[in-house]
């Protein structure tokens, strides 16, 4: 059914619509490549923000070393669909998810996985051996206390233990500072992003001193792809995710260039929703509520308007008040969105749209959608 | 593959699993028509609720006179499963939306759907014209102003001019108030709705005067379905949906009989999630974030402890902070959680799993998952 939308125009779509503009993605695509290689350090994408194999074979085309995934079932999905080079950043600790990771190696020879707890490799070694596999770890050492193994002597032994291991081959590090990302204004960001790589540099050192791989040392998102590899040469490749669409959050954080906003990417990545309703004073209803575009903040900006506040708390209608309006709107009208953060919206969807032009270019499937097991 | 789980202690699946008790999920049903019945008035269970076809068929063989949807495209999953009766709250304003509106209506003469603007009404009649049918069509009334049109003189010359209309059939009015329903304490709650609900019941008695079809008069939900009933007799049904599953956010509001708790209904629905890091003091990390819960407020309650404050603000991790804990948690725990709002928390899933003594007893698709256009 979807190849019969090719060649229409975006303003026909059913909506809500979830699309992205070629060429913006194109230009976010080539444009973090290049400023990568002025820095000498490779992108491993991060695959949950766009959860699309179409995407990330853009990505390893223009250059990307590989793909990072943050769960099992979403690594599996884009394996089976040809993406191969897989750097799971989660560890798996259940029976049945090592079971599944072991099986992924197995198929895939690409396919690197997390670390964080000592019995976690024991159990991983026990399950390679069963399977009859050497698989590949990296060690996940944590900024802040969300994941990993604490950066120092824990890391250390943990990476010790792993290379004694006879099942597991020991890849490196990861180093991924999730609250960095979103620290409003570049200085700031740059200055809390390198203090807090400082426990997770020093680990890095201690690994090669103990003669332990280092062959990967990844860290860093689209909020400080220019930031962390000034903190070490060492440094292999930026795990940025959101560049390729770009989002009103990181909008908002301010880049290098203009505190305000952060114009090192554009947003390609848009919802197209309709009027239903105009009836109320300084009101607007429209199609596309919190299951089109989720609760994050801030809202949803209307593409063309500045005074729009857009409230999608509604989970089948977004509400639009303002003061004054750049156009008068009627019911039928379509309108654009920029979405609030580009990783959950997409996984409210089976597909995107990508339109070149105004019209649709193709349909991708978000194959990976929903899967967060 | 999904087969094979059945029998599956819940204990054992692949997390984030969402699970739906039966039996509890079974007394939810069956209260509900207890009491709709000893106040006369029927249950047309809105199914953007659930998006799942094995939840409607028990809900009309409970006795519910049929299902809500919100969407085209969620009407088109039901009506393709075999749920017949279908009263769709939200118009259809775009041409193709008619387009397939009329093309539902034409395979499924149960089909009804909601107008709000003179023009939208025109252009049903067109089409239903162009199909060679009569479609049929309730007048959606304002309460507040988020949708449908305004009680009173439009409302009545709206559903005038449907009557007059020759290939529309006038059915009635749906007056819902979706900020009604979460309002805290049943007395404030039920003072609040029925002073709301005014207008719609004038623009009802109109119609009646009018001689207008008032053969539908559907309103309320989960928090109003006792209610609105007092109102007036002539209300048909009540478009009750949250009431199979609960959630935090409906616990909250309390109810007639408990005004902190609300506990006319149970929560059958949960969602399991494993524990992947607790090497940091007061907190716990889960693989249940924003895409398995949604950022809905209050967070997910762990079942089990009172203390914990869990914060599913990260796309793919929970994060559990607490002073004291009732039991020791280790890697690889599963916790089982309370939703914060079940609609969209079950638009985040593929499936279901329907689970009896702790066990798997069956897998519900949630057939119309991700259905918003």
């Amino acid at each position: 059914m979807e190849s019969t939308l090719i060649g229409t125009s975006k303003w026909d779509l059913d909506t809500p619509a979830l699309c992205v503009d070629l060429d913006v993605f194109e230009r976010n695509i080539a444009t973090m490549q290049t400023k990568l290689a002025a820095m000498h350090v490779a992108s491993r994408p991060h695959a949950k923000s766009h959860r699309c194999p179409a995407v990330a074979r853009r990505q390893l085309a223009a250059g990307s070393i590989g793909i990072c995934a943050a769960k099992i079932s979403e690594a599996e999905v884009f394996s089976a669909n040809g993406i191969a080079p897989i750097l799971m950043t989660t560890s798996n600790v259940s029976a049945n998810k090592i079971r599944r990771a072991m099986a992924l190696r197995k198929a895939n020879p690409q396919f690197i996985q997390a670390v964080d707890y000592p019995q976690n490799a024991r159990d991983l070694d026990a399950a390679a051996a069963a399977s009859g596999i050497v698989a590949d770890v990296v060690v996940d050492v944590a900024i802040g206390t969300r994941s990993g193994v604490p950066a120092g002597d824990q890391a250390l032994a943990l990476a010790q233990l792993v290379d004694t291991l006879p099942h597991l081959t020991l890849r490196g590090l990861i180093c991924y500072d999730g609250s960095a990302q979103h620290i409003k204004g570049f200085t700031h960001r740059r200055d809390q992003t390198l203090k807090r790589f400082e426990p997770s540099l020093a680990t890095y050192e201690r690994f090669t001193r103990a003669g332990l791989s280092t062959e990967i040392f990844s860290g860093g998102g689209t909020g400080t792809y220019n930031i962390l590899p000034q903190a070490s040469s060492a440094l292999t490749d930026v795990q940025v995710g959101s560049y390729v669409f770009m989002d009103c959050q990181y909008l908002e954080i301010g880049g290098e260039s203009n505190e305000q906003v952060y114009t090192d990417f554009d947003p390609s990545l848009t919802v197209l929703t309709t009027v239903l309703n105009t009836y109320f004073a300084r009101s607007i209803t429209t199609d596309a509520g919190a299951k089109a575009l989720t609760l994050n903040r801030p809202g949803p900006w209307v593409i063309g308007e500045k005074g729009f506040a857009y409230d999608a708390g509604s989970d089948e209608f977004g509400v639009i008040t303002y003061e004054t309006a750049e156009k008068s709107y009627t019911v039928g009208d379509t309108l654009e969105l920029i979405v609030p953060h580009c990783d959950p919206v997409v996984n409210e969807y089976d597909q995107m749209y990508a339109i070149r032009n105004g019209r649709v270019e193709a349909v991708w499937p978000i194959l990976a959608r929903g899967h967060s097991q």
